[in-house]
């Protein structure tokens, strides 16, 4: 793997507080000049403390490895009543678990060979675990890596859509590992003061955790275009990003008025997402319906037909009062469930502004085709349906007539 | 059991239905001359048809009973394709389950014999199925019995409070079938015509379903005071009925920030909740934590102190921006989670007006006494929290000193 292992040295401790701190039940970061500390409450009273240690001393001079035996937790929990001062903070009900660790800051300089042996997870890519990152890089590597295989292996896609596996996941560990630099610097960086110009403000501080927010929520992480991420017609969803995952959003149901997140719309089922945005009226829905079908047909009528390969669902610019659900066509809503509205529950409380979040104009409409992966493919004009075939064709395989 | 049998003979019907009915995912009820129908949609793609019969044939004129095996789910789904005309409905995928009954309408004139024996459930009351209330009123009878039984047999409360529970949930019982008399009649009979003024109108029945909406959800179903149920203070709350459920109403969390709805702070765990409407305030609260900690132990004390008997939690009247939960003296949290805020949660959408809605003073506070089976039993000023006492003396049986 390619890149160097910091000189930040960390401990980890869950444990039930006993403390007078006010913040113990919300995540915080404490910034201090004996030290920083992050409270992360976890589940029924248990919190974990991140305690940053200054003790070259725990580290074994041979490997440059920590040595736990050389700690313990007790000197841990001391470390961090230094951080949390003037508050006080204790366990009487003792440790549940503890670690020491050092952050290596590596990527793998090959994710695969010949598209025949893949590595994922902690196998490619190494960074603090601070910001939660590890488990979930793990897991959508994996999920990349599985939806593409298994459109390889049924023979609906060629070898060559495998390529993108490294050429997506690679780079996004190279911006985890970035994200990861410029983060721990700063988290472990002393607070300024008169005497030290070059520490790190408050403001500083707050100003990062809230613009890494969509990075680590998973929401920010982008492919670049590919075979896979088309960016032609952008500017038809100009509220989205080709390339990012589809933003979660409240619709509500034409069926029976239940608000629904269109994220619960694209289950990972390996299907490509395809949400119709039919806009505001109701005149071209027959019209639209047959072309939709007649060009989806074209990639999965020997694949098991339209609902095997692709999750069709709309997504009307009208409200829940004037729509019922059996107006539109069956060819866009292959089950009752599958008709939304741009509009708020009944209780007025989630729901409307999809379209103007997504950038959609709500008489111009637009198809938004969505990977296995909830990554946003491309985005099609509804008079000009053209594209989604150019898409698909780009790297699925020809059905035979 | 005292009461009578009607003359409504009922079908139901589950299967998965190919219908052009637009609102077959609503819960709705269908009145027409064809005879009326009840749509309630259940979980996946079932649906439930409640369906009304005018076929005397399928009663035993020996017993009176139904007689299943003289009828069919096909004829069954025929009556509700007359009903559902000029809509569509078709089972291809077969019926799952089919039944017939009569609504008899019957209470027991004793629900126990000399508090040694009790009966609940279907045992003390017969009623129509269709508002959903023969499983909840059984679960409520068993509840109301359950908490007084394990307190008196803890040797807290005299045998006398057994009393309460046909006292109770036998008025309860006629309550619910007075409701199911209007209900039944309203829904099995004929809609208004120029020929028949003595039919049901639309907007009739529409406003039946609108105000028995709060009987239905259990809100609304009222006790009569008694030793359980103090109305001297009902005006420092009243937004709330002494005697009917507490209110759902969502608050926030003070140390985490987090909505929380006011009935997770109430778990069936046989303890009576004590919250502590503490006002707009905050000099007062450690008198005030002294003075009702010392009336709840005298109730209390050789019981396993207060968190034994007593559910206490605090709700201020002020904003998360200013309050830090460990403002509160300990004796009104016994946990971090046991202060609440009238605020609405980071996001606006939930949370607010609780002290509105209760009709609590803002300056002024309340302690609501809430029963374990969520009933408020009380309520007391904060300046007079004799009341308290009083309500505990009433039934609970003097502590040894």
């Amino acid at each position: 793997m390619e890149g160097e292992q910091t000189d930040y040295i960390w401990g980890v401790l869950d444990f039930v507080p006993d403390t007078d701190l006010p913040d113990i039940r919300i995540f915080c970061a404490v910034h201090s000049h004996n030290g920083s500390c992050m409270v992360i409450p976890r589940e029924g009273d248990t919190v974990r403390l991140y305690v940053q240690l200054s003790d070259a001393d725990v580290q074994d001079a041979a490997t440059g490895r920590v040595d736990k035996s050389k700690f313990s937790p007790e000197r841990l929990l001391d470390v961090a009543r230094r951080s949390l001062s003037p508050f006080t903070i204790a366990a009487p009900r003792g440790v549940e678990w503890w670690t020491l660790y050092i952050i290596g800051q590596r990527v793998a300089s090959k994710y695969s060979v010949q598209e025949r042996v893949f590595i994922a997870g902690d196998a490619c890519h190494t960074h603090s675990p601070k910001a939660g990152q590890g488990m979930n890089a793990s897991i959508n590597d994996s999920h990349d890596l599985a939806w593409k295989l298994t459109h390889v292996i049924r023979g609906w896609a060629g070898l060559s859509l495998l390529k993108t596996y490294e050429f997506e996941r690679r780079k996004y560990a190279q911006d985890l590992i970035a994200f990861d630099k410029r983060w721990s610097a700063l988290f472990s960086g002393k607070p300024r003061t008169d005497e030290d110009a070059d520490g790190v403000t408050h403001e500083e501080f707050l100003e990062a955790l809230k613009t890494s927010d969509q990075f680590m929520s998973g929401i920010g992480v982008y492919y670049a275009p590919s075979v896979l991420t088309r960016m032609t017609h952008q500017a038809s969803a100009h509220g989205l990003v080709i390339g990012q995952r589809l933003h979660p959003h409240i619709f509500v149901r034409a069926a029976d008025a239940r608000p629904v997140d269109i994220h619960d719309m694209l289950p990972a089922d390996g299907r490509f997402g395809v949400a119709v945005f039919a806009g505001d009226a109701d005149t071209h829905l027959a019209t639209l319906a047959h072309s939709l079908d007649t060009l989806l047909r074209r990639h999965a009528d020997q694949r098991g037909g339209v609902a095997a390969v692709f999750n069709v669902f709309t997504v009307l610019a009208r409200s829940k009062d004037d729509v019922n659900y059996t107006d539109v066509p069956e060819l866009l809503r292959p089950h009752w469930s599958k008709v939304l509205l741009d509009d708020t529950d009944m209780f007025g409380r989630s729901g409307g502004g999809g379209y103007d979040a997504y950038g959609i104009d709500r008489a111009r409409g637009a198809v938004v085709i969505v990977r296995p992966d909830g990554f946003v493919g491309t985005v099609a004009p509804l008079e000009d349906l053209s594209e989604i075939d150019e898409y698909f064709s780009s790297f699925m395989v020809e059905t035979q007539s």
